[in-house]
């Protein structure tokens, strides 16, 4: 049976796409390059979206855990 | 006599359909895959409704557990 | 002398009828099934009340304990 | 010296009338019954004030420590 | 060289009148008599204020550490 | 190669005047006595401000680091 | 394959410009010069932002963890 854990996800999804939905309307897309256990995340390549629309571009960010509602693939 | 500490009942779960309401009138429906202790859950075929109104749909999502409000099979 | 610590007072009330209010004006009134040590609770038979108002009726419920206000048996 | 740490001036206010204020205008008081490091507490002939009027009776009710601003015997 | 780590300095206001300020407009004044490491302070002879006007007198109360912003001896 | 670990920079600024920012538009100015790793702080000589008006003076104060948005030597 | 866990990420940038975006519309530009793992920055040549404008300089400062919304080398 395979492995679901949240923890076990994130790792498997290093190099892969990933969309990562804050509160206050914040959206950050980007390539996933690492986590930590809080759910601290680094991402790459990232367009940052605020209600729906991208207002920056940055090359690399580590994105607080504290902050997210859900990470998709 | 059956135990039903919260998550034990997750474990339960595991494969099946669950309603996620979270804080902010945030709803996620979909199949419960992984869990950790924090309430972070693993879900797929995920349908996100905002407000009673259904707003996207994604593959899977990793829902961070310090949102939820209630899990319900 | 009876003990009425939290966790032990919860736990008489397994199989209880309990009212339990959250924060934001929300109510979830059912069976207690179980709980842990953050005052996660599993209820069955669950009505939820907005404000005072029904409107939800749920076969189960994971309450997250970090919205609780009081649960009264 | 008297001893007057927090959780000893709880203890010996088992079996006395206290009041309990809570964050969002919410008032609780009655008999307290029991305690946990947290500061939940469990009390019995419980009459909940919002906003300085009288809302509702319990019996009981174990009120999350989370939302006290204070505690008074 | 005197030392000023923020619990010596509440051990070292025991039996002192103190100012403690809450967020929300909220302040207490009264005398320290015990202290534990969350900062939950126990006062007697407090007075609330509550936006700047006195609104209350207790005789005593435990004031949870987690919504003050200062404390001045 | 020197050390700028946060801990390490609050020990450098014993003695020192310090601006410490507070969220809600507070801030407090004053020098630097104490502090323990939850970044509460003791201060003496404090001037507080509140959306950039001066608003009191306190001899000394124990500022709680849950609320601190920077301290600056 | 590169470690790209979160502190390793900033231990990476020590002595590099990075932008680090605060909830509340907060924004601090400037040096990283130190780090803890709850992500309490100490920065160098730091220029304040509020929703888009400068509104001060700061030759050193402590920024608190808590209210990092993400930090961007």
């Amino acid at each position: 049976m395979e492995d679901n854990r949240p923890l076990t996800v994130l790792n498997r999804n290093i190099g892969n796409h990933v969309i990562v939905e804050l509160r206050y309307g914040k959206e950050y897309r980007g390539v996933l390059q690492g986590y930590d256990p809080h759910l601290n995340l680094v991402m790459s390549d990232v367009k940052e979206f605020v209600e729906g629309e991208q207002t920056r571009t940055l090359q690399s960010a580590l994105v607080r855990g504290d902050n997210v509602v859900y990470i998709s693939p």
